[in-house]
Parts: structure tokens; sequence; C-alpha cells
């Protein structure tokens, strides 16, 4: 059962595009049919399909969390890891951990404008571990 | 392995019930045990298990998700596909874009009070493309 | 295809760790490499991948839900099953239903920090039914 972990350097918070890399880790297991599984091996930061052509959606899409989920909460606890931390971890629960893409002739059957994104929630630069899985 | 796409045309925004077409395809497809993956191919309509039984707790969850994500928010810069647009891509990463349902005995296990649902953001009525997916 | 269904009973309402459970269902099935399916039968409480260190993410967590979505909001129309229902409703929305993790070498490949949590969103004990599916 082919599986990858692709190793993600994000430089910052915000949408960063993984639609290549996961659709190589498709080719490569050479499965045409089956399914294939993203798994983000993090709570700070996720996933998300949204729409890859205008990037002031994904602008927008940020921007929301951000003001849904602000820093500096005084209703938070959870402060030991710097105000981006607790805000990560609900964006986080609020979008998705893994999401389970069909692949059909070896390819995934993401719509037109469907774009997978690794949507990181820390301030700071991080290396974010993300697991391709394809059943076949 | 069994794939269909569904189309589904939806009247407007809301919760439109898809449980019987994707049970259809569960069927179709033979398989007895195994995995069924719904997955809606757009950014605009998504996916939700919600409630079955009283209509008013669909019509409450859309409500909730209007309220939270309004349409004309002047922070919005994604504007040029309409008022409705940036909501629906906001609205779409907030639920889901694929969901997992095991099969056991040719049925998908959904509690009693389950029931598949499109979650359509856009306020015209849409084609929408749905693939279930069943791992055999 | 091993499954199993958990009969997880919560308190009341928040989050409950559900990752032994889950991890011994993976043992059980024997399959080294596999994608594993956990869902939950309910829509009134469901399943989010969460911090495991530090108990305070998880308090902040359920707190940020519940001002997000608060109960007595005169907005319900779906109240006949008490205040913490429509609330339990939107808030299973915008978590998981069902998580896909892949297993390899017999093991889920959660990070480090990662935990699997029942989010019960009622406020008086239940008992909830979480299936656990491996394809191997």
């Amino acid at each position: 059962m082919p599986v990858e972990e692709l190793i993600i350097r994000t430089p910052g918070a915000g949408l960063h595009e993984i639609t290549a890399e996961v659709a190589r880790a498709v080719e490569a297991s050479a499965v045409q049919d089956g399914l294939c599984t993203v798994f983000i091996r993090h709570t700070s930061a996720s996933l998300v399909v949204q729409e890859n052509a205008d990037p002031s959606a994904r602008h927008d899409l940020d921007a929301f969390f951000r003001r849904l989920v602000p820093e500096n909460d005084p209703h938070f606890t959870h402060t030991s890891e710097g105000p981006d931390d607790m805000p990560a971890h609900i964006k986080a629960a609020l979008t998705a951990t893994s999401i389970g893409i069909p692949v059909i002739g070896g390819r995934l059957v993401l719509g037109t404008w469907q774009g997978i994104y690794l949507f990181e929630h820390r301030a700071r630069q991080h290396r974010r571990r993300v697991v391709v899985h394809v059943v076949g």
C-alpha cells in the first residue's frame, strides 16, 4: 500500500498549495483506481480544499479565520506557547486534519477549481509533515 | 473499484439530502464490506452529516452559517463573483469536502438520525458533481 | 475487512480522548498497512484530532465553541430537545463526523502531539457509538 510523507516548509501563516506534491505522490504510487488520503500530523496547521484560481479568495479566507479566532483573547488559558498557538488549535479543529480524495485513471478527482492547501496557523515558519496514502 | 459521479441539482442555498443517492451508489457497487467516500468537486458547496428528522434543525444550521459568515462583509476583497461567493468558500472550509463512511453488510453505517447533505452555499440554482467511491 | 464499534460513555460536554480505544481496534485488525476510518454515528457529538499534551488547550477549545454557538440563541427554532441540542448540531457540523488516518507498520500515523477526541456537545452523559474501520 503506497504511502509517502511530504515535508512542507511553510514561510508563515496562510494557505500554501500542495496539490502538485500530492498529485506526484499519487502518480508515484502507480495506483489507477483507489482512494488518496491526505493527513497532516500536526494540530496547529490543517488542510483545506479551496479555489485555486483567484488568490484573493485565499486571502479573504485566512483573514476571516483571523477575525473569528483572534489572538490574545482574554478567555484563553493555554498561552504558554505564544499568542498564535491557541488560535492555531481552534482553526485546525474548524478545518480538516485529513481529506479523502478518490483516484480515477491515476488522477485525483479534484474539480477544475479545486486545489489542496496546507493551512498554516502559526506565525513563524514551520516544517510540516503530511502523509499521502493511497489505497489501490 | 466502483465509483459513481452524482449530478445534484440544487434549487438554491441550504441543505439538500443526498442519502438515498449515495446509498444507491453503494448498492450498485455490490461491495459488502468496505469504505464509502463522498467527495464534492466544488469549493462553494460542501458536505455535512446532519439530523434527518426535524427540518428545523437544518434551517437553524443554515441560518447560523449565514450569520457567522454574512454577505457584503467590508473586509472581503474577493467580490467579483457576487456577494454570496466569498461566504460560500468560507462556509465550505468550515464544513467538509469529503466524508468517509464505512460500509458493513452492503449498507452505510449511518446512525438512525443521520442523513448526508449537500450544503449549497450559492444563492442561485447549481448543478453539483459529487463522487461516490467505494473501496471493497 | 476488520471493523469494530466502540461504545463510549461521555460524562457530559467536552473532549474525551479515544486514542487508546482506536489504536486497540487497529491492533486487533492485524492490518499492517492500510487506512483507519473513525466514524461517529451521531449528529450532536463529533470527532476532532487535537493536542494531547496540555489539558488547557482542550479546555480553551471547548470554551471557544461554547462562545461561538451559545445556547438559547433567540434565532433558534429547533428547541424542543433542550437548549444544548441545536448548538450541538452546529458544533458537530463545524468539526468532523469522520476522520481517516493512515496505518503504517500496524500503527496510526498520528503526530507526537496528536490525540483523537470524541467531542461531546450535549450537557448530560451519553452513550456514543463510534465505528473504527480498517481497510487492509
